[in-house]
C-alpha cells in the first residue's frame, strides 16, 4: 500500500522531495532515482539512506515494476518526454512545472492521458493546497459573498538574481496565480495585457519590474496581477476577490504582534520557501492518498499544466507587442471535467 | 476678525456648510444668502436663526460689502459664472465642485484668479484634510517607502439611485480620486483607459458597475481605480500605494471589534458623509483660518479644479472608446507652484 | 446665545481651553480671566487678543454678571473652592479634575447643587466624549454581545518625570478608567486590590511600575487595569469587555500600514496629548450646547467627581495595604439618576 | 530505524494518535495495542488495518520486545503506572496530560526516570508545539522587547457539557497554560489566587464560569488567565506577554477576511480540535524524530507534568479558599535543566 516513487532528476528540488516522502509525509517510499548527473543520484541515495537503484536514464527508471510513481524534477525541457514515456508506462507521476515547455508539449501529454483512459498525471502547482487559498476557495464555492467580478493579486519578491529575466515573471512567478486563480473561481482566460510601470532603480537594467498583467475571463471578470520581484520588503502573496455582495480576502500569514518604539506590526516573510512549505508537504500527500483511495491523482491536471502554457505563451506576447492579447485556449475535454 | 460669508444655493450642502460655520466651526459667520428657490432662502435663514440678507442673485449678494467670502453651493452648471463674478470682485471663493463644468470653464477661472493676482478660490476636494490621507501623505513625503510606483485604489458605495449614470461613476465619484491622487504623489495624469468588468446584477440596466480605471502618470507611474457603486457591503474608500522600498495603505476606519458567535470583526460604514465628516469641516475652517492668516487659501486651488475637469474628461472618452486616452492638461503656470 | 467664559487659572490647560474656545470651537467666548499671577493672566489675554477682564480672584470673576460659565483649571486644591462659590451665584462650572481633593470636598458640591436644584457642573473627564469609547459604549448599551462580565484594560505611557509617584499612579493615571469604566457598563465599584508585578528596570527607584489594580463591582463583575507609566513603547490606551455572548475590544488608533524591511504595521502615538485631541474639543463643545439646548450641562456630573474621589482613594488604600478594600461611596441620589 | 509503538488505551485520543502514526506522519509504526475493552482494541486494529498484536494488559505489551515506545492514552488514574512499568524496562513513553493524577505519583515518575539515567518520558502538552507560541517563544528568547514582567491569557470554548466541574476549568483547561506559560518565560509559580467574576447566565448552575486565575513567579511577573468554557463566540485561546520595551501577543488564527453586509471581519474557531491540530502532529513527529536523533525525547518532560500537577493542586485550593496560595514545587533537579 505504500507508493513506490522513482525521481528522474535530483536537483534542489528532486532532494527536497525525496526528503519530504522519506521523512515527514506518510505512505511513500523512493525506490529508485536518476539523474543526468550520476554521481549526484548516487550521492542522492547515500545522504538520504535510500534503499534505491540508481539508473542511468529515464526510459530504464520508469521501466522498473517496482516503480509506482515518477516523480519529474528535472530540468524544464526534459518534463514533457518523462512524462509521455511514464504515461505510456501506465505509471503515475508527479511533475513539477512546466508539465511542458510548449502549448503543443502540453497538449501531447494530455492527449496521451485520455488516450490511456483515467488519470495518471498531477502538475506541482503547490498553491492549491495552501490553506489560505483553500478557506478563499472555501468561500468562494459557498458562494458566501455573491459571485465574483474583480480579482486583485500581488506576487512580491524581496530580490531576484541576475538571471532572472522579463520573461521569466511570467513563466516562473505569475504562473502560480495562472494556475492558482482560474481554480479559485472556475473561470477560463480570455485576453491579457501586460503593463510597465515606472522602473524600480532596485531591479537590474535588463529586467522590467514591477509588471501589472490583465486579464478579461470569459465571463468578463476583471484580473489584475502584479509581480515585483525586487520589492525588497517581504515575500509577500496578496489575493482579493470583488464579488457581487462582499469581498474576499487571502488571509495574510500571521505573525507575533510586537509593540515597540512607537511602532506595533509582525514581521513578513523574506523566502518564498516559508511560505508555501505546508502546501508543499500536502500536493504530495494528496498525490499519494489520492491513488491508495481512487487510483487517480485529484490535483492540478494535465489540463491545468496545459492551461498554464497557453496562458503565460499569451503573456509573452503581450510583453513583447504591449497589446491586448487573445488566449486561445482548446476547449476543456469532458475527460477534465 | 471673522470671515463673513454669503452663500450662493442653499440646497443639501448649502446647508450643512451653513450648519458647520453657524454652529460647529470658530471664525465664520452667515451674513448673506440667494437661492434660485427664494423661499428656500429664505427659510435658511429662519432655520438657523441666521442675522442675514437674503439676495434675489449671485450678483447683488457678492456685491454685499459685508460680504467676505462666498460659498458656491448651487448647482453645477452655475458655479462658473458665480466664481468669475466673485474673482471680478476680489471676493474669497469656497467652491463645491465642478469649479466649472467645462476644461475651458476651469482655465477662465484660472486666468481669472491668475489676474487678479493672488489666490482667492478653494475647491471643495475635502479628501486633502482626512487625516488617513494627510498621514499618508506624510509618510510619502518623508520617502518612508521609497518612491512611488503604483497605486491602488477602490471607491465603492452600497448603492446609488435611478439618476446614476455611467459617466457619473467619473464625474461625481472618480473625481475624488482624480484630486486626490495627483495631490499624495506630485505627479500629473498621463493617460487613461476603462475597463468595464463583468457587470453586478445589483446595477440597474442602464448602468455600467463596476468600472475599472487605470491611468498612466507623466513619471510612469500605474494607478488603479475601480468605480464599484452598487458593492452593497459598504462605503469603503481603499488606497495602497507600492513603493521602491515598501508599501503604504490608507488606515481603514477603526471600529469596535466584537467577537460572536464565530466572527470576530468591525462594522463598516454604510453611509459615505460619515467617511468624511472630519474632513468637511477641517477643509472650511482651514480656508476660514488661511485667510485670516496670510490673506490666501491654501486648500485645493482653481488649477486643481482644472486639472479634475480635463481628466475627467478624458475619462469619460476613454469609457466611451475603449482605447487608451491621452490627458492632455496645459502646463502648470507658476503662479500654483 | 454665546456661552460667556470665566477661566480661574491660565496655566497651560487653561490656555488650552481658552485656544480651544476661542479658535476652534463655537459657541463660546472668554469674557474674564483670572489667575493666582496676574501678569500670566493678562498675558493670556494678550497672547490671544481676548476682550476680557482680568479679574484678581475668583469670587470677583465669579461675580461679573457677563460670566455665564466659569472654566475651572486652577491646580487641585483650590477647586473645590471655586466651584462652590460658582454654585453659589448660579453659573455654570467646567471643572478639571480633581473636582475636590477629597471625598467630603467633593461631597460638599454635590450637596451644594442638589441644593441648587439644577445641574451646573460638568468634571474634564474627556474619554466620554472619545469616538472610540462612545462606540464601545453604544454597543454595550445595545447589547450586542449581552451582559458584561469582565474587562482587561491597559494604561500606557512611554515614561514619567521625577515627580511622578506610585500614588499618582492612581490619582493621575487610573483615575480616567475609574470614571469611563463604571460609565460604560452602569455598575459601581465594590472593592479594589492593587498587584504590583515585577518592577521595571525604566522606572526611577521611588516608583512602583507596573500596577495591576483590580475592582470588583457591585454586580460582581471583574475589572483589571494595567497601570504602566513607563513602558517606553509608547501612549496606549487597551480596554476589551467580555461579555456573555462574545467580546468587544475599544478600537485602536488607525494609522497608515506600511510594509517595509520584512515588517508590517502601523506607528503608535508617542504623546498622550494627541490621543484624545478630539474628546477635549467634544467634551467642551458639549458643555456649550447642552447649556443652550437645555440649560444643564449633560456631560460628567458632580456626583462623577465624587465617585471618582472615594474610589480613587481606596485605591491608594489598597496600594498601602495590599489587602483587598471596600469602596464605600454613598448611594447614588435620585438628582443624578 | 522506524519507531515500534505499543498503545495503551485506544479510546478516542488513542485512535487520533494511531491514526496520526499510521496515516500522517513518518516514522513511526504500530505494533501493539491493549485496552481495558478488549474489543475495542482488536476493532481499532482492524478499523486502522494495522500488523499489531491486542494484548490484554500494559505489562504484556511493554514486555514485548517488538515495542519501543509506549504510548499512554488510557483514562488519567492508570497513567502512573503504565509509565512507571515502562520506565522500568527501558521503553520510552508518549504520555497524554496528566502524567499521574497526584503530585507524589508525579514524583515517583520523575525519581523512576533519574534513576534510569536518561530521558525517555515526554508529556503530551502540544502547546509548545503550536507555530504561534512557538514564534512568541523566540521573540521572548532574543529578548525583543526586553524582560517580561506581565502575562494576559484567555482560554475561552463555546460551551461544555454537564460532566465538566468547577475544577475541570483548572485541571483540564487551565493546565494548558500552566504548562505553557513557565516554559514561555524560563519562570516558576509563587503563588496563585483565583477570582470568580459574576456568572455567566449560560453556564449549568453546578459550575463557576468565567473564572480568572492571577499567578505570581519566583521572578515577581504577574500572570492573569481567564479561564472562561461557555463563552458561545469560539474557541479563542489569547496570551499577550507585556515586557520592559514592549508588548508581544499570540498570534490569532488567520482566515479569510470577508466584507459584507455592513461588516468585515474573518471566522474563529468554533472546535477546539482545528486550533492545535498541526501541534498535535508535531508534537509526535518530534517525540520520534528525537529519539532517533539523540535516543532521547526533547519535548515536555516528566518534570513539566509534576509542575503542571503541583500547580493545579494551588489552584484549585485556592478555588476553594478564595485565598492566595502557595505553590511549594520542589527544586528542579539537573537532570532536567
Ligand atoms: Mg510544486
Ligand atoms: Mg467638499
Ligand atoms: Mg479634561
Ligand atoms: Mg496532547
Amino acid at each position: 500500500m505504500t507508493v513506490r516513487f522513482g525521481v528522474i532528476g535530483t536537483g534542489a528540488i528532486g532532494r527536497e522531495h525525496i526528503n519530504r516522502i522519506t521523512n515527514t509525509l506518510s505512505g511513500g517510499r523512493i525506490v529508485a532515482v536518476t539523474d543526468v548527473n550520476q554521481k549526484a543520484a548516487r550521492e542522492v541515495v547515500e545522504t538520504f539512506g535510500l534503499d534505491a537503484v540508481v539508473y542511468p536514464d529515464d526510459t530504464s527508471l520508469i521501466a522498473d515494476t517496482n516503480v509506482d510513481a515518477v516523480l519529474v524534477t528535472s530540468w524544464g525541457p526534459a518534463h514533457e518526454g518523462s512524462v509521455l514515456k511514464a504515461i505510456d508506462a501506465g505509471k503515475y507521476v508527479f511533475c513539477e512545472k512546466p508539465l511542458a515547455t510548449t502549448e503543443e508539449g502540453c497538449m501531447r501529454i494530455v492527449e496521451a492521458e485520455m488516450k490511456h483512459g483515467k488519470r495518471l498525471v498531477q502538475v506541482g502547482f503547490m498553491r492549491r493546497y495552501d490553506s489560505g487559498y483553500v478557506q478563499l476557495k472555501d468561500a468562494l464555492d459557498r458562494n458566501e459573498a455573491g459571485e465574483p467580478l474583480m480579482i486583485y493579486c500581488a506576487h512580491r519578491n524581496p530580490d531576484v538574481d541576475e538571471k532572472y529575466t522579463t520573461d521569466m515573471a511570467i513563466t516562473d512567478t505569475l504562473v502560480h496565480e495562472i494556475d492558482v486563480l482560474h481554480w479559485l473561481v472556475n473561470d477560463d482566460y480570455q485576453s491579457v495585457q501586460v503593463i510597465f510601470p515606472k522602473r524600480t532603480k532596485r531591479a537590474l537594467d535588463h529586467l522590467r519590474d514591477p509588471q501589472v498583467i490583465i486579464f478579461e475571463t470569459k465571463t468578463g471578470m476583471h484580473i489584475s496581477v502584479e509581480v515585483f520581484v525586487n520589492c525588497k520588503f517581504g515575500y509577500d502573496i496578496q489575493c482579493e476577490v470583488v464579488c457581487e455582495e462582499g469581498t474576499l480576502k487571502l488571509p495574510d500569514v500571521s505573525g507575533v504582534v510586537m509593540k515597540k518604539e512607537g511602532r506595533q506590526g509582525s514581521t513578513l516573510l523574506m523566502d518564498w520557501k516559508r511560505r508555501f512549505i505546508d502546501a508543499y508537504d500536502k500536493e504530495l500527500q494528496d498525490f499519494m492518498d489520492s491513488i491508495q483511495a481512487s487510483g487517480e491523482p485529484q490535483g492540478p491536471t494535465a489540463w491545468d499544466g496545459y492551461i498554464a502554457a497557453t496562458t503565460a505563451d499569451a503573456c509573452v506576447r503581450a510583453q513583447q507587442s504591449g497589446q491586448r492579447e487573445t488566449i486561445a485556449s482548446a476547449d476543456k475535454p469532458d475527460f477534465y471535467a
